[in-house]
């Protein structure tokens, strides 16, 4: 039984930010709403002061192989010149437990996949003629989100805000280039907000970045930032405010996403898998507001490892050992 | 930043069972009683019947990296030809999350790791002239831990019990070749304890094997087969008649081990980690009964790990990712 080692570069080359990957992520959704899904809390190991890894993972029933990931947050590491957070998937035969392929990623496919449920939940709760996304934040998922976005509503222009004026300016440029559409920076996050259709939030902030009286009519905020007890980017008047509030998992975002300030409003709570396999028809008037609160669910890691473990062993991609 | 993937071969080249290897697991005892260890609850996947994954894994502070392990059992593996157990080990940096090493060991590190904690157990616990090995069980730790002991109280004899008959008639053949001592089957429990000095339970049973009055005065038994809860090899009144009870991890053992039925007792267990420390001198009359129950601790992960990953380095030994 050989176990297949997938490089970054492989993993680059046969899962690209493509409509597959998105539909990939969709059934990972559709997946949780069925109940096919064994999905343990997150482990969580404190390293030290800014240093932290996280565990995750899901079973699916009926799915020939699962996967299991640990992710690493280290924040000092720009210092160093090294990317904060850092990856790997290990992935387990379902039948037998051996482990049938490692994506050594550094982080390519998990940032794919988190930057991917941004996509979905666009895709499946904002406007349909949305075109102009406002961007809070401007590190990594920044980039992803925009990236993965463009699939769902092809942008017309981008406007982003960051605390850090460098690291905005370096932003705009890249993403312009990236995406050849405009992006343009802003001074705060309610002007980002006033000036487009719909919104990502992507910062490791405590304290709320967006209150409800910057949410224009019509405006749809997927807010993703937020995936560990005590962080939050929205005011909880957003929440009351929103006519329509989404999520990926209902236990997680109540623990660790935007949820944690959610007041009695539970079971109004639209699952994205309830949207990915088309069991609930959302009415969205034009007008609507909607929040979408994404904490990352294990589900997203073995949905986008099961595409990488069947495009890896068709192309015969990777290193096999033992 | 490149990965290093060690193979079950290179793991087995550069970590054999030897004084150096154990010598690594007392290390693993030491720091968890020196309180430099973050240990997160074992994270457990469900796969479906006798099918499952657990997640161990600890940061040791003061350490250059730590290890998380991702280890299988599905139990209907042997009817494929395949083994019940398999494992992997992701070693991160300590310093940046990066991913060091990736050890493929199919399970080597992991029964390596599992097998020495019972000879440290041993080797501390049990009367230096013991030389008569009681062994329950004849899966792959009832191995382990014979090879594994011997390197702490060099054998004259094992005498070994299983149900399976031909199981047993195996385990006799091969490890009296193995090991160069006699390995005699006994025809029940009662007799394996009568006739041995120290005796090790290596079974996934959930009924008590081995009551108090099979225990012989001056006897060691280490039990490691419980490790889930609801999991048990000795009926409560041998821990009743113990002089001395000592275990890996006290929290675990209580949760998953022999230790779910201690009444009371708890503030009079030993940790591993005093005797390996020396900061406990245990005073051992030759009569006295000690029993030691071994949940498996992520520590043990890391300390072998480290070991391999030292090892490896310093060889070139494995192929580089990324």
């Amino acid at each position: 039984m050989k176990t297949r080692i997938l490089s970054e570069e492989d993993l680059r080359a046969c899962v690209p930010n493509d409509p597959d990957a998105l539909s990939a992520i969709e059934n990972g959704f559709t997946w949780l709403l069925e109940g096919r899904v064994e999905m343990p809390p997150i482990m969580h190991f404190d390293v030290a002061a800014r240093k932290e890894v996280d565990v995750k993972g899901a079973v699916v029933r009926g799915e020939p192989a699962f996967a299991i990931k640990i992710a690493s947050g280290f924040y000092d590491n720009p210092a160093r010149g090294l990317a904060s957070c850092s990856s790997s998937f290990v992935i387990l035969d379902s039948e037998t437990g051996m482990t049938r392929a490692i994506c050594v990623d550094n982080g390519y496919l998990m940032d794919l996949r988190t930057g991917l449920a941004g996509a979905v939940s666009v895709k499946h709760m904002a406007r349909k003629s949305a075109s102009r996304l406002g961007v809070i934040g401007t590190g990594t998922q920044a980039r992803w989100q925009a990236r993965c976005i463009n699939l769902v509503r092809p942008l017309t222009k981008i406007v982003a805000f960051g605390r850090n004026t460098d690291a905005l300016a370096t932003y705009c440029a890249e993403m312009t280039q990236e995406l050849g559409v405009p992006v343009e920076a802003a001074s705060s996050p309610a002007k980002v907000l006033s000036s487009t259709d719909m919104t990502v939030t992507t910062t490791p902030s405590k304290q709320p970045l967006v209150t409800a009286n910057m949410i224009p009519p019509g405006h749809h905020i997927t807010a993703m930032g937020s995936d560990m007890p005590g962080k939050r980017e929205l005011a909880p008047n957003c929440l009351e405010r929103a006519d329509i509030i989404g999520c990926d998992d209902i236990d997680q975002c109540l623990n660790n996403g935007e949820l944690q300030q959610l007041s009695g409003q539970r079971d109004t709570v639209v699952p994205l898998g309830a949207l990915t396999s088309g069991a609930v028809h959302l009415d969205r008037p034009d007008h609507a507001i909607s929040i979408c609160d994404l904490a990352g669910t294990g589900v997203q890691d073995t949905a986008i490892a099961l595409l990488a473990l069947d495009r890896a062993e068709e192309a015969g991609l990777g290193t096999l050992v033992n």
